[in-house]
């Protein structure tokens, strides 16, 4: 595994996805010695299957024209080549949560001493449960009670409330509602969940009660996109841990939580930092 | 974990379940003072929802007399006890496979090099590919072709054969056939299968495959009993690697055979120290 | 590794340790049996070297009168009988920083929602910089700077401190003075580090220094107990993560932020459920 | 961590190192491009303190004509760089023991099986133990004896006997006598050493009894390029397991064990497929 903390100072990120042809490295690299970039890290990776190509490039200094470095590159790849430059180095994330503090604390808590890329902007919750939490980091909380409301209202005043915020990604810290295609389809590509099991394991609910009755000897959490697919999203980070018969359903509930929030904890910094593309159905995560 | 190494010399084992009470293990401790044996060790477990109780206890000195010592337990425990005083120390093994090596081999040089307590009696292939490895170690290799027999036929050659051997378990080692449900009643609680892949994820064939496709970012491997449900025996022992996206179906493989041997090894070696005990449809494993 | 999360509610806690001998189980087993106390687990230890026997018990049922309990016990064991009946269910801790903030934040926010069994009495720090953030979770916050201070009346200072406050432990997390012997001794068996290496590798100052220097493959923490031996007291609590040669100091610094605050974490947990017993340099862990 | 497994049929393989500079990516992928070979992977790091720059790029199709590529990059790159094109695919090997099997026979399986892209001339040990078992693989066994030599004439029969083999790497694989700096530099960069625990940790003899005396709640063991400095060598591969008080110092040793031949046989896997490069005291692995 890399490490993933260098913050993105004084450097030049390139992610670029395209067909796949022979030159690609030499084209791209080629742009890059004609502005004195020097390549720090390039991770590149090739589908062979869809013939799709995709590189993470971090060259020293930072470029002060995205935009012409942008086009130069793009004159030298195939024209439907998705390039972005320098894309902004510090995420803006929404937080939605329902009664759980295991994942929103640790997200705070970083945010708060800044030890990451991504900054939180605001903190809804379909229960009030954590608004004093999260009052402490002087963070915006919003109630949305999905009590007393259609589905469809409840979610229309969540689309509201979140579209008042600018924000790269949803972060579903907990949220236990099921979103409807319609929600997922308004953000697509932003939405990231943390499902309590290690996927596809144990789809759907109760997945702590379902491990315990089978006798698992690991859980494990993942975190993933979401798609309109329950639990079938582009996965991200899954970790686990050893369990054993002791363990009851509350016990393995426990430990799953520390999985979850650390599992979740790794995917938004990995996307902080640009490390996460997407593939179809996959990710590619550049660590 | 536990160390699972110290071999049963000069040391009484008893493994006892019963339906749980007060005072289980004043009696049976007391019985043990009376013989004047040091308990070593003892781990219990009790199940409180089916109020059951199980324990493993070793004792510092080998006690002559098995049944006198059992008789003496049975007389303090609840009638429907389970008592075993020193299960035979070395299980016999017969070993199943078809045409991949690399659990057989690990077995083979453990049982070479009398690492473990654990003695094969045969391996049993349905095809002969493994024949001459298996004749490095002396030990009986039969091939029972699956081909033109009906499942039936070849079933009953398979359990005339195996029934050949004096055995505690039979392990399938990468054995890839389905196998009847009378079968598995034949040899109720003595199969043990390594399946490739993390159950419940990935049930039936091709594991490693519809790993590939849904884009997993751990691959496992189950060891457990083989019941009537298709990989739904309960779990002995479960571990997981991590992959990323540049692993192909093949490096899946590649990789899983690596976990699959280590986690039948391990498997083996418990069962082996009687560390195991079936409680339903899951395992107490006493590591 | 079991589950460690099952407060005591409506259980009875035994910890025993004394010199081994034949029937102690029994003594113990039916003392409790006599009280109609059900064991529900019991994990013992008897290290044979040095003869000595170390037991843990839980059992349904608080029993109401601990001296009465312990009293019936002595009876039945060695006069050199260490017996300890329900210890405090929830153990209070004083935390020692210096500037770092990650092992504090995670201590304050389980504090915070009560999902274990520590509660921070005060937070001392060298420095003043986690006040604002200890003020959040209304935890008493002294800073004594060492600066213009003497070794001895800056331990001094910090030792009248401390004895404001009734604790069970003092957690040192992040506290980057070194101790002297006569500090440790006023505290003796109730201190407890986190150290920022896989000991006894890197013992001292700059440990990712020399890890880097040394190009490891991974690194570690360690949550001890401290005597008068530099980073060589009893260790409760260790893991590591792998590295590789893209991590920078820095980058090993983050990532072993993340293993201390996990580890320090467990060692808090198990400590609060009297699962850690000393037994000289060594500890006993019942997971 | 990336898959190891894929041989390199059908693909070329180039390994660089030099003085770093701005455009070498752009130089070598030109270079590849011209001869129309397609960039599968390419992993570089650049170690900006040395101001070093290393590369291991993999294309598709076998290019015919080694030496024309190898100077065709010459041409491109500083005077001093050091160019591999497709290094020997197969790795020859020359394994040394002493009496422990553990990872001799896991080299000898995969040899015989053919799962990776090392191959055996010979085993070489200074006690006959293991020629039997080498024996059955057909590998060529040769027993020189240390007692009644002088460590320098013990040396130099070891040194004629080695040079009878071609071979890329010398594999300590358990061999327990120390080497003297005169071998070690005879054999420059071409010694690797399977070391019982996770070095700098009790470097030298017992190391399982000085984890056991230190309570040691993690054993470890490291593979790493053997130089003058007693496991002081470039690391390779370390991995760790967990253990606890119960282990006796046997049971660390079994439990090493494992650990041992997982950890030599990666570091093999890694060196047979040129994903290990030398940086001065560490290395570099580009999994």
């Amino acid at each position: 595994m890399q490490p993933t903390t260098n913050f993105m100072q004084n450097q030049t990120l390139i992610l670029i996805q395209c067909q796949d042809a022979v030159g690609l490295v030499a084209n791209i690299s080629n742009t890059l010695a004609k502005y004195q970039l020097n390549i720090i890290t390039m991770r590149e990776y090739v589908d062979e299957e869809a013939n799709k190509f995709f590189v993470r490039v971090v060259c020293n200094g930072l470029f002060p024209d995205q935009t012409q470095l942008s086009n130069s590159l793009a004159e030298v790849l195939p024209p439907s080549a998705q390039i972005q430059v320098n894309p902004s180095n510090r995420k803006k994330i929404v937080v939605l949560v329902t009664k759980e503090h295991h994942c929103l604390a640790d997200i705070l808590v970083r945010q708060h001493f800044e030890t990451w890329g991504a900054e939180v902007q605001a903190v809804i919750g379909n229960y009030d449960t954590l608004r004093s939490f999260t009052d402490k980091f002087e963070i915006p909380f919003h109630c949305i009670s999905h009590e007393d409301l259609s589905k469809e209202d409840f979610e229309n005043q969540l689309i509201a409330q979140i579209k008042q915020y600018t924000f790269d990604y949803i972060i579903l810290a907990k949220f236990m509602r099921i979103l409807s295609p319609l929600f997922v389809a308004t953000f697509e590509n932003k939405l990231v969940n943390i499902h309590h099991s290690f996927l596809p394991a144990f789809i759907g609910a109760n997945p702590y009660k379902q491990a315990h009755s089978r006798g698992v000897k690991i859980i494990g959490a993942t975190a993933h996109f979401v798609t309109d697919q329950l639990d079938e999203g582009p996965i991200i980070v899954q970790d686990v841990r050893h369990v054993n018969h002791n363990y009851t359903v509350k016990d393995m509930v426990t430990a799953g939580k520390e999985i979850e929030r650390a599992v979740l904890s790794r995917a938004i910094r990995l996307l902080s930092e640009d490390r996460v593309m997407l593939n179809d159905y996959k990710t590619i995560v550049f660590e």
